[in-house]
């Protein structure tokens, strides 16, 4: 059974000392291990004493990001590209410094909706970065998670099969697929096969619903995805996500176009998506242990 | 049975007449009744001369659009509106002119990914212009169809529900929802039901897979989808959609962020899609027969 | 929501007075409030007791069983006939004493491999017997609930179709059909439809696995089912079950066919069972509340 | 692409010369390159004259049989597990003499609806007789495919699981497994991963619908069936097997369970599952190399 984790956005969009303690709080308090914090500005907080937080309830983070377009690594604008390394670089120093060893994430280019085709000599730069920004994780203990994310939140990795080939472009070890079901929904031929592809470079996974709400309340036939999670050996953390307009981070809602109201009871939401993910995988390993004997 | 269509951008993102000829040539040789067009823009070919080309083909026509953001009938700015809605009558008039019945798309926004949430005020300017345009095109004898985008290429219309609530505050009689498996499939929680719950609104409808390649080769399950229009009762035009960056409209590639190549051949894709929806229509009408028969 | 039942063989194969108070103890702590009995034999319990416990604990009980070859009412032999129809007052009259408004099970022919097809003569015996059982079946206050099962349990009602016309045909009006999703899943060529098919018919309603195991661990796909009883409006008992060889009432198992151990701690089972079901219909109606509100 | 085979009795359910011709003219009209024939009795045709026929049309055969009570190889009785190998011996020189390479069906036990439950020393009979049956058809060159079916056809072999132990505890290295999706539906707790379970011991396939009907009007997702089938490295013969009322094997229509019509013109049928299975195929193959593909 992976452990499972959820994202600080279901509880508060805000980043502010308080606004993190809280969101742990109710993290702990469902039953999640891992919490995923996105952005996080260290000038903002107590990283010290949040990791001390961390650490007194043995919970796990996880810290993820999306490049703003002002640090976009596919860019072909030199400043720019330079400017996102130096952003990703400190990334991968907070989340050393609150304990995590996983940043994961839109790290290869923006996040958002391009308004022009990928170039190839922007891949390269973002390529060339995250060969450095990767070596640099290795001293910090931090792998990069890239986040295959659908073709309106980046024009870069909308496959699984795209980031496979890039991650064997950088040619680091410590560089590692973060792959989430609302994404592959869009963008797989096969979400299943496509995990059982990633093999052992699935390094996070996300769970979230085909329109951002309630796990169930949608497209996703997950069956077949936590089928595939037992084929690939992944034994990391599965972690939930979910927006409504009821909890906004201004920034991530409209680039995530969270335009309405999926929930408002969080907890509740979250409560369930914990029992949910939960029999999801029993069931599979059910599935599994009856498959395969006699 | 219901009639099928195909979108002319399977064949061509051009609006030459020698584009539109070819388009219509080769939806005529794989087998589809109706073609759709967008954007027609009536300064750029001899309308009254392709009305001649498709009653000579028997061949049906809709013509579809979305709106620019300088014509985005849900601004808050009253001449933003005002072109909007300037638009739209010219594209009644092609329409008419050209010997269709429905005008579909994106008639109620923008086009695109809006950076900000939708306002009260811009969607009653929506409401409005759309009823007036209503109005003008029922003496044109064409009907709006307000095709249900996923969060990425509106803010103001995702779900059926949504459109169902916005088309009776319109009230006019001649205003339909245009549904399409491919946004279904990132917004609503239940595809089939939607479709149920557009009773007679249901006016146009198009079928695209959930990564816009080929049907079959991505996570949408057709045969609720198909199960679901019998109910409904619809008995009009399904039309194929797809799209890939071997054909590109430029504006309507970024706006949909067509940024890989799912197919090349569009002869193939085209004949594939005849066949496809050809027998999940009869199995639906099979499995319906044997249901409902003792 | 509907109220949750269980089959009494979760629990054990017996029918002695322990067996039944053990039954309904564990049905209570694990959360039912209506446990079914199959083939209850007055002779062998005290039907008063029983009645009071059941009452004592608020609990809800159906009566369902299959005819018997020497009870079969749909036998072109006359002596056969009459002996079923005993048998079946006999059940309406046990089924009244215990408080229990439905009767329900193979009542319409032998449970078991047919070793020949159906006749219409005595096709016509099982509706001439099922219409002056129903009228028995009134005054009782009880209603019949015919189990429409596969062609390996019965040669005369595999089909919900089937099933509407032959009550149709008995032309009583406290006959309905009881459907299973374990014989659905073989027989209809699409089970959600007859469900909503069944419309005012359905009277009872049994959640159990392809496999007759674990609920999750095969191959039915619950989301729609869902979906159609609460189109259908059924408002009354959904009830788990599940057969392993760990439970054995000798009969039944070799009927059904029970020839492998799905499960050993029927207690797990069961706790499983009533949160699977119970989290399938709240996320069908939070599918529904989503799909039809704006 | 597997080549793809047809059951017999599509077209009849007799096995006179007559029959033979023309089940093998229709199944060579309608596409198939493979004609599966049960019980063939070499008395009642002519064995060299049918086999010049297949060749002269270039079609391949495969043979299939259930064994009767009477020849039960899983029987505790010597002289009915006697009866039993001299008949699968008998069936494997037909096959020979016929030119095919596979005997397949239920070749373990029994075919109909047990009344008992198996047992340990009826297992070991019929694993030791297929054993010796085994190596003769080794120097016959016909491989021996033992047919999962589900609980109502035997009592011995229900999953893939318990085959793959069945066939490894024979030891012969021809020896194989006959899955089929008719059966997989009712038993396996996951038919796909049944498939990828099977392995090189995969030796031959029926697709046939969940009510023996008409493909896709049933409750089977064939598109996982397929993604297992490539997974799995199937290269051999897919056969499409469907029973309807209208064609009539008295014994195997009884066995079976076909008391009621399906279809009725098999020419109609036949065509449409060339072509389903043909797409699903097609299919398949191209969500893998979308998804195994950057």
């Amino acid at each position: 059974m992976n452990q499972l984790g959820i994202h600080a956005f279901v509880w508060s969009g805000g980043s502010t000392q308080e606004d993190l303690n809280r969101a742990l709080d109710r993290s702990v308090e469902t039953g999640y291990r891992l919490i995923e914090f996105p952005r996080l500005d260290p000038k903002k907080f107590d990283v010290p004493a949040f990791a001390r937080a961390l650490a007194a309830q043995k919970m796990g983070i996880a810290v993820t990001m999306g490049l703003q377009a002002a640090y976009d690594v596919s860019s072909e604008d030199a400043d720019t590209v330079a400017r996102g390394e130096a952003v990703l670089r400190e990334a991968v120093s907070v989340a050393r410094d609150l304990g995590a060893t996983k940043l994961g994430g839109i790290l290869f280019s923006a996040h958002g909706k391009y308004m022009s085709m990928p170039s190839e000599a922007g891949r390269r730069n973002s390529i060339d970065t995250l060969r450095k920004v990767a070596r640099y994780g290795r001293e910090a203990g931090v792998t990069l998670n890239l986040e295959i994310v659908n073709r309106f939140e980046t024009n870069l990795l909308n496959t699984t099969a795209q980031g496979l080939a890039f991650i064997e472009e950088i040619g680091e070890d410590n560089v590692y697929l973060h792959l989430d079901t609302f994404h592959m929904n869009i963008e797989e031929a096969n979400p299943a096969d496509a995990i059982r592809a990633a093999g052992d470079r699935l390094g996070y996974f996300h769970v979230g619903e085909s329109n951002r709400g309630y796990l169930g309340a949608g497209t996703i036939d997950y069956a077949p995805i936590f089928d595939a999670l037992l084929d690939n050996g992944y034994a990391d953390t599965v972690t939930f996500e979910s927006f409504s307009s009821t909890v906004v981070d201004r920034d991530l809602s409209i680039i995530a176009g969270i335009w309405r109201n999926t929930w408002d009871d969080n907890v509740a939401l979250a409560k369930h998506a914990h029992a949910f993910i939960t029999d999801h995988m029993e069931s599979a390993a059910r599935r599994r242990r009856i498959t395969r004997t006699a």
